[in-house]
Formats: structure tokens, sequence, C-alpha cells
């Protein structure tokens, strides 16, 4: 595999046009090679044009066949790993053993959406039954299932460079529900993208898709982005990153022609409380297990706990001071980019300067070389200071947390009635405070897509029960999810067959059931 | 049940204010009485508190009791049917015959959401155990289920004043959901309306719901249903209507600063392909089936049929004679109002006046009394014609159909590709039309919610595969359904919690599942 610093038009690649742009490493701030072209508007419409065209044929495709698709691409994922794994490494400064850490949940990513696709169960294919005898009128037969939307454009994140990147969850969840993909890469690991396109460009090959499956766009978001959202064959969109990025995409795609679906995930404070008991329990092991959270990753995650919720009794002084420090003995880690870098400081000095906010813990940093590194931060502030100042509900980015100092339990209450849609809500407690505060577990799961009970928002589980979406502004609009089985179904809609003749069904919808799927049959479910 | 021309808030009435707005009858163009009065911006803000404040109680009442509250509005609604119907006729022209048939068909729909809630597998409950021995970290316990969404503001169609309108489909599944419902009426059958709206308050105040799961107000679409639409508590939009009211809703939704779902039906024209075989064993009856579809109700679906696709051999040509004498010994009908009947003769007169097509049925009309008589409106021309006038695909609601003659194959695919999304779309053929002509199925596929063998898509069955809803423009975006037991997943989004105490999770989620609910446990579905 060569870098070439080309975009991947289905099965070929972009002439070079304009000046290059390199990828630059975080940690040094050195250009490295190639320069990157950006694609143009013509090939942003031949993307869209191929992948439309494509999608005749792939979006009836057997899951059998798109099931192989996707293994053949966690297949060849793994072959060029180390290849991967390398030049991520340079791009991102994330360490290795994070880096093979990604590189298996992307290719068991992929692996689960080909089972689950085999399976079958998901589509919810329903029959009822006719019944030409009903009186007044005959009941027809009806049967329906999940079909494709059609060709989806994909936004990578830069702080996932394989699991919500080119061959990320978006994709894989994408392809697997039958719509081809265009992706536009994130331009934090400008390499690492076309590696990982190019092994999606040869699995699609090797499974002889139809050209325009894929394809692969480098380019300003702004325009080679907002050109593939408004385009008219595009009909939907996932994207993982800032809040201002995503909804001008929802804006974009609202106002469109034709609105399409997007599926913005923004990221989120991620609320974490402390009940009483569970602090008068635990208070220096949920300390030390906090800090680990906040500062995983050097804090590049949006589930990172950037918001905590106290009493002020003497569990909650002896929590403060092991947070504390913990806090400051964290070492500084290289971002992901100095832009991101730059946006965590602004975002610490914003809270250091919000009167009533005190910053406990600030490590220093090197502010040379790539000008990336970040040292940990902890800001302590009471009820009263966080419900007057709407800005400290700001996503800091980065290894910080805020906790919050509340006198009383329904001080608590109205502070989480303040909150913002989440990704997650964690509440710290035991059965008794679970039981006692049914009022504001009533309120969190208004709010967010996930709850935590005594664990830590970070580390995001792929499985079939996984939500990683929440209401606004956490997510486009909390309905669905990007981590997860569930993924699947933001890229498909009913589509219902009555009266078919039983050989023009789709063999999931077929009298025999030859695919031997679990279905909803006369209203009840079951594998017939 | 007494008309006092007054919104309903919560268990309340609205006080009158402003200058109030008689319904009329269609039939004669006369004043019914009583005078309605439209709410207030300050009625809006008080139907939006309520319904928050509700949502806190109802959002977690057990499926039992929403579903005992179903079939008490369904069980009102039989009491108060004859009064019920007798209105609903004076505002709309409906036969009895019609309006007993929507009666059942509406409690029907009502006691399905019941059963389907007690029944619980539409909740989606997956389970995914922990593994604490996992490597290299251990897994957490995933449980995940839909959850209702918030305080719902349905939009109730001039159509179907029963099923489609205050307790209709969509307050059903709403309220199914466990959603609050606030109800801006169809200003067709205001008092129609006010006297479902009373059953739905007793109903509510019977099974001792919180104030505020319904409530009711009286106003125009522009200002009140605007000002519902923007509201901050109210969190999903339900509307059955036209394209250009429908797309004011979906932009005013999508330019809050929380974009909200807005689920419009806005109409469909409906395209019916008459291939070869069936054309040649059964024009006759394809012909007068097709009558009685186009006029049915006359023509008053967003599922009529209002463009047909025939070749141009001599059994089209018997088609079509056959076709013209059925319409043209159509006897005219009242339409539901004046407004939607003047709409219905200017897009006749658009149709006639489209050089190419020939009006070859023109039913006359009384332009006496109500104004609101239509007859009804044959038209054909040439694929050409028809490939080249965008405005053909305009749908005239009313009893209108537009028969397009193709003289190839390649050219009715033309076509096809040319439509817009569709609820519906309609293929007579023979099994060896419908495999000779696969590529033509695709095509509809991706266009249509529902495609149709050998029948007509007027009356859709309320059913658990049933899709009433398409790609837009037929729908807000086709990944829903307002028709069957589909449709209670627009008011829901998947809520997940994580090592929860067991204690403290729905009782869908709960280990030993005490509502013995299917299930999907690790991956495999399953009554456990």
């Amino acid at each position: 595999m060569k870098l070439e610093g080309l975009s991947l038009l289905g099965h070929g690649r972009v002439q070079p046009a304009g000046k290059p742009t390199p990828a630059i490493n975080p940690a040094t701030g050195a250009a490295l090679e190639p320069g990157y072209f950006w694609a143009t508007p013509k090939d942003v419409e031949q993307a869209a044009r191929l992948a439309a065209r494509a999608f005749a044929e792939y979006g009836h495709w057997p899951a059998k066949r798109r099931a192989a698709l996707l293994r053949r691409i966690a297949d060849l994922f793994e072959t060029h790993a180390a290849t991967i794994q390398e030049r991520a490494h340079q791009e991102t400064a994330l360490p290795p053993p994070r880096l093979q850490g990604e590189t298996a949940r992307t290719c068991g990513q992929l692996r689960l959406f080909a089972t689950l696709i085999e399976e079958g169960w998901w589509c919810d294919a329903r029959i009822d039954h006719a019944d030409p005898n009903r009186k007044p009128m005959p009941k027809p037969d009806v049967r329906s299932l999940r079909a494709p939307l059609g060709p989806a454009v994909v936004f990578s994140s830069s702080n996932f460079p394989f699991a919500f990147s080119v061959a990320g969850g978006d994709t894989a969840s994408a392809l697997a529900a039958g719509c081809p993909v265009i992706v536009k890469p994130h331009q934090g690991h400008l390499g690492t993208s076309e590696l990982v396109g190019l092994v999606v460009q040869q699995a699609a090959r090797d499974c002889n898709a139809p050209e325009g499956i894929f394809s692969l766009l480098f380019g300003p978001g702004r325009d080679i982005g907002m050109a593939l959202v408004k385009h008219p064959l595009v009909k939907a969109v996932g994207f993982t990153g800032s809040r201002a990025g995503g909804r001008a995409l929802m804006d974009a795609a609202a106002a469109r022609p034709e609105p399409i679906p997007v599926y913005a995930e923004m990221g989120s404070i991620n609320p974490v409380f402390l009940l009483p008991g569970a602090l008068q329990q635990n208070a220096g092991t949920i300390a030390s297990s906090l800090q680990a959270s906040v500062t995983l990753g050097v804090g590049q995650f949006c589930t990172n706990p950037g918001l905590v919720f106290v009493g002020n009794g003497p569990a909650a002084q002896t929590f403060l001071q092991r947070l504390e420090a913990a806090m400051a003995a964290t070492p500084p880690g290289i971002m992901l980019t100095a832009d991101l870098c730059a946006s965590y400081r602004s975002g610490v000095d914003k809270f250091s300067k919000t009167p009533g906010v005190r910053r406990v813990v600030g490590v220093q940093t090197d502010a040379g070389a790539g000008q990336a590194q970040a040292g940990a931060a902890l800001f302590v502030t009471d009820a009263e200071t966080f419900l007057a100042n709407p800005g400290l509900m700001d996503e800091v980015f980065g290894p910080s947390t805020l906790v919050v100092q509340c006198s009383s339990r329904s001080q608590m209450l109205a502070a989480a009635r303040q909150l913002e849609g989440q990704l997650t809500a964690t509440i710290h407690g035991t059965p008794e405070d679970f039981t006692a505060r049914r009022d504001l577990l009533g309120v969190l799961q208004a709010k967010a897509g996930r709850l935590v009970g005594n664990g830590f928002p970070t580390g995001v589980e792929v499985c079939h029960a996984m939500t990683h979406g929440g209401p606004y502004p956490a997510t486009a609009d909390g309905r669905s999810t990007s981590v997860g089985t569930r993924a699947i179904e933001r890229f498909v809609r009913p589509v219902c067959f009555q009266d078919f003749p039983d050989a023009a069904l789709p063999d999931e919808l077929k009298e025999s059931n030859p695919l031997n799927l679990w279905r909803l049959v006369d209203g009840k479910p079951g594998q017939r």
C-alpha cells in the first residue's frame, strides 16, 4: 500500500488538483509525507453518481454477500495492521497499545455486523397473512422488512482514527444495511485514512462489489463535506465531531429540497452524580477511578466525565482531596492535534476566569515542539454558581473535569434538570441511594442515552444493547446510536409488500422462510 | 357531551378569547353551531407545561396502565359514537356507513396499541450480560429498551375525521409509547374534534392520568400550530396534510435551538403500473377496480391512485375504453370542504390545459349550495409528455387520475425513475411479468413505502407489517409509518442502562423477566 495523497473514487484514484496539504505529527509539529490533494466538486459529483449506480445492485445483495465484504475488510485491515498503526501513531500521537486495541475493536465491529446481517433478526421481517373471508373487507397479505436508504456520507472523527473513522462504526453499519458509503476523512489523520481507504477499496474489488460502494474524498468539511451533504443522490449522513460542525450539517440537510437524516454525534459532558451512601463507602476508590476516566487517552473521548455532582459533607471532602491528589499527579499528554490542544487550553482558561469557580489542579505543560501537550485540570464550584453560569455546561475536550458541590438533595435535582441532552449520565450509589433517588433517575433518563451505575462512562461496549447517542445536543436527535448493532437502524426504512407473488418477495419475507429468520408472523415473534 | 367551542386544556377548558369561527356544512355551505374560539399563545404555554409535567409521571407508567387508558378511550368513543358520527356527517359530508367503519377502525386501532404494549416485544428490550473475566477489559452488563420522547403535538387530517384525527393513529401511538399529546385539530371538523377531545379527556380522568397528558387547542396551523411546534417542551410532531403545511412544520422544527422530529405524511400520487400479461388477461376487471379505487370517498385519500402507466397495444386500448366508461358513469360527490373542492378544480384545470394531455372524462358538477361538489376526471397522455412536464406529478386531491401510455419497456422504466417519493406503488402483473420486470420493481422499491401487487393502494390495513410512509415528499423522511403498530416507534428512543442495580431497572429489563417479554438476550431473541 503506497500513500499518494489522492482521494479514492470507486475502484480508482482522483487526479491531483490544487496545492497539497501535509499531515502533521502533533508531538513534533513536523509535516509528514506525502502532501494531500483536496477533492473537487467534480469528484463529489462522480462519487455520488457512482454510489447511486452501485446502490441499485448492492442494495439488493443478499446478506451473506454483504457479510463477506465486511469480513474481507476486517481481514485486510489486520493484514496491514502494522503499517496502519505506525502511520496512525505518527499522525495522532496515540500510543501503540491503544492503537492495537482500537484495531481489534474496529475489526470486531465489522465482524459483528457481518454476523448480525447473516442472523437477520435485525431486519424486523413481519408477515400478516391474508384473510379473504374477513368482513366487511377481505384482509390483504402484508409483509415488510427494513431496506437500505441509499448512498450514505460518513464524516470520520479525530479521536478514533480506526473505530470512528474510514472503516469504523458508521461505515460498517451503512455497508451492513446495504448502503454505499462516501467517506469525508478527518484532517487529523490523512495518511491513516488513505491506508484504511485502500483496504476497503481492495476488499470491494475482491468481493466483486459494484464500483462506487465506497469512495473517500479528502478536503475541508465546509466545502467538500457540505457539497456531499447537499448532493441529491446522497440519502443519509453520519458524523462524529463538534457541535458547530454537526449542527451545520443538520441545517444543510434539513434545507435540501429533499431533507435527509443526519446522525451527528456531537459530544457531551457526561455528568456523574455521587450519592451519599456510595461516597460514604468508597470516596477514595471513586476518586481514583474518576481520575483514570477523566485523563484516559488525554481526555479525548466524547464520554469523558466533565462534570461531577457531590454533596458537601465529610465524605465529599475526602473524595475531593483524593481526586485533587490524583489529578495533580497526572503527567501531561500529547493531544491529537495542536488545534484541539489550543481549544482545550482556551476552555480551561474560560473556566479558570469564571467567578466562583476554583481551579484546584492545573498540570503544567511544555509549550514547545508540536505544542499539543495538555495537562490535567480540576475545577470546583458550588451549585449556585453552576446554576447561574450556563457556560459551565460547555464541553472542554481534554483531561479536565468540574466538581459541583450541592448543599441539598433538591439543589442536585435542580442542577440535573438544568442539563442539556447527554450521551451518558452516571450515578454512584448504594441500592438504598438508587431507591431514594428515583426522582433524580427519572430526570437523568430523560436527558441521556446511557445511564451508568457505579462505573464510568468512558469505554463504550460494542454490543447489542448499547446506546451511544442521546437527546440534542449530544446527538442530532437521540433516536439512534452510533455504537452497537442498533447503529444499522440509522440507514434503513421499512418497506412493505402487499399481496406480492412469493417469488417476487425478498428472501427474508418468503413464506417458506428460506433464511430461517426470526420474524413477526401474525403478531407473534418466532423463528418461522 | 355539550359543544362549547372551547379548547381543552388538561382536565379543563380554555376561556373564550377573540371572535368565534363556525364549522361549515360542505353540502350546504351553512354555518353550524357553536362558534369556535381560537386558543392563544398563553394556552400553548400552559398546554406544553402541563404536558411536560405529566410526562414525568406518565412516561414511567407501566404498560398495563397505558393500555387501560387506550381501551377506555375506545370504549367511550363507542359509547358516544352516534353523537360523534352525526356531527361528523354534518361537518364532512362523509356518509354514515363510512363513518361507522371509521369508528370501528379508530377503536380497533386504540385497542391494537393497547395489546401491543401489553405484549411488550415492540420495546426491543435487549440484555448483554457482564463478563468480569473478559480480557483486556471486563465486559459490563448492558441493557436497553425503547423509552418515550416526551410531549408530542399531533396535527389531525381533514379526510379521516376519526382515524387520523383527535384519537387517531398518531394520538394512539404516542400515548401508547408514553408521550403526552397536544392535538391541533383540523378546521374541517371542529365539532367532531371537540366531541372526541371530550372523550379522551374523560378517559384520562377515569384512569387517573396526570393532568396534561392530553390537551386540544383550536386555531390556525400557522400560529397556534407553529407555536406548539416551536415550544421547547415539545419533543415530537405528527402531521397528516398538505406538502406545503408539512414542509413548513419540518423547517420550523429543524430551525429550533433543539431540533425535533416531525412525522409529516404529505400525500402521494401512488403510481400504478399495468404490465402486459396482467392487462392481456384482465383489462376489464382492472379498469373497473381502478375506477372504484380512484373515486372511493370522492377520491379523498392520500393513497388515491393518481397516475397509471400502461403500454399502447390492444389490451391497453380495451383497458382505456372500459376505464373511460366507468369514470364517465361515476356520480359527482360532496368533498370535505369547499376549499378542497376549489383546489381539486384548479388541479383538474391545470392538467386540462397541459399540451399533450387529453381530458377524456370530466363529470359535470352542480356549482350551487355548498359548492363542494366534485365530478370524476380522467386524463390520458403519452410518456414523452409526462417526462417533459414535472407538473403532471403534482397531486390532484380528488376523484381524478392520469393514464400515461408508454411505447416501450424502457420508457416505462424511465418514467418510474422520474417519480418522487411515494406512499405506494402498485404493479399488476402475472408471475412472469414480475420476473421479467425486476428492474422496475427495484426502482419502485427505492421510491415507495408500500408495494402493492395486483390490487389497489386505497384501504390501508392496520396491522404489524404495514408501512404507511415513503421517501420525501410522500412523508417527511420515509423512515417511519403512521399506520400499523410500527407507528409507535416514532415516539421513542433507545435508553441504555449499564451495570444498574436490578431493582432500579424498568420491569422490561429486570433479570427475572417479570413481564414475560420477548427480549434479545446476549444476541439471541427469545422469551426469557
